[in-house]
């Protein structure tokens, strides 16, 4: 276990240069998809859910409430917009924007690694 | 911004094929790194700290309850290792584990996305 296989990139490059603003941004971005619901709102919207009820309908046991809120976080961090056209009755619909795209593209490694590494031990 | 330019391998292949239990566990492998100071304790041990000491020195505003709790919740996910010496004084230091070093590996595209995409707008 004293090898760890880090990559040398990982540990002296990348890593050393990122000063105390990225640290505290990065920490905000990790805090923000790791409330509860907001990763798996995300996700619906990847697979094409755009309406209130479709993103529902695909995530068991999230609340019209909190639905709602996470979905104000997520537009108020710039991950997804709200489109709304004033149609009868108005239609409304969520889109990822590019950053919440490329967001998603970066957390791909993130969810492999769940695959590989599986839960904790113990 | 409707063409979102996202890779056919995210849209259809590896997100496609999630189940519910993978769900599950990246939800809560977000919440656990999402939760304040987590990431910054992961990094700094990254970075080669491993005493308690030398730990606090690098995350300013870090108090030693909260180190303390976390490292604990840390251990407990795996990610971490707390060795004991049984010298006198005792020595205690900490070090990722290779579940630990691969979840940092698996981090860094999501850090380039807080750097290329910076803080929300608005």
């Amino acid at each position: 276990m004293t090898n760890l296989q880090l990559s040398t990139d990982l540990r002296n490059i990348d890593l050393q240069h990122i000063n105390d603003d990225e640290c505290h941004r990065f920490q905000g971005t990790m805090e923000l998809i790791g409330r509860r619901w907001s990763s798996a709102i995300l996700l619906a919207l990847t697979r094409g859910a755009e309406r209130f009820s479709e993103i529902r309908a695909v995530i068991p046991g999230l609340s019209d409430r909190l639905l709602s809120q996470r979905a104000k976080e997520l537009e108020g961090a710039g991950l997804i917009e709200r489109r709304v056209v004033a149609s009868t009755p108005v239609q409304i619909s969520y889109h990822l924007t590019q950053r919440g795209a490329a967001l998603m593209e970066s957390l791909q490694p993130l969810a492999r690694w769940g695959q590989q590494w599986g839960d904790a031990p113990r």
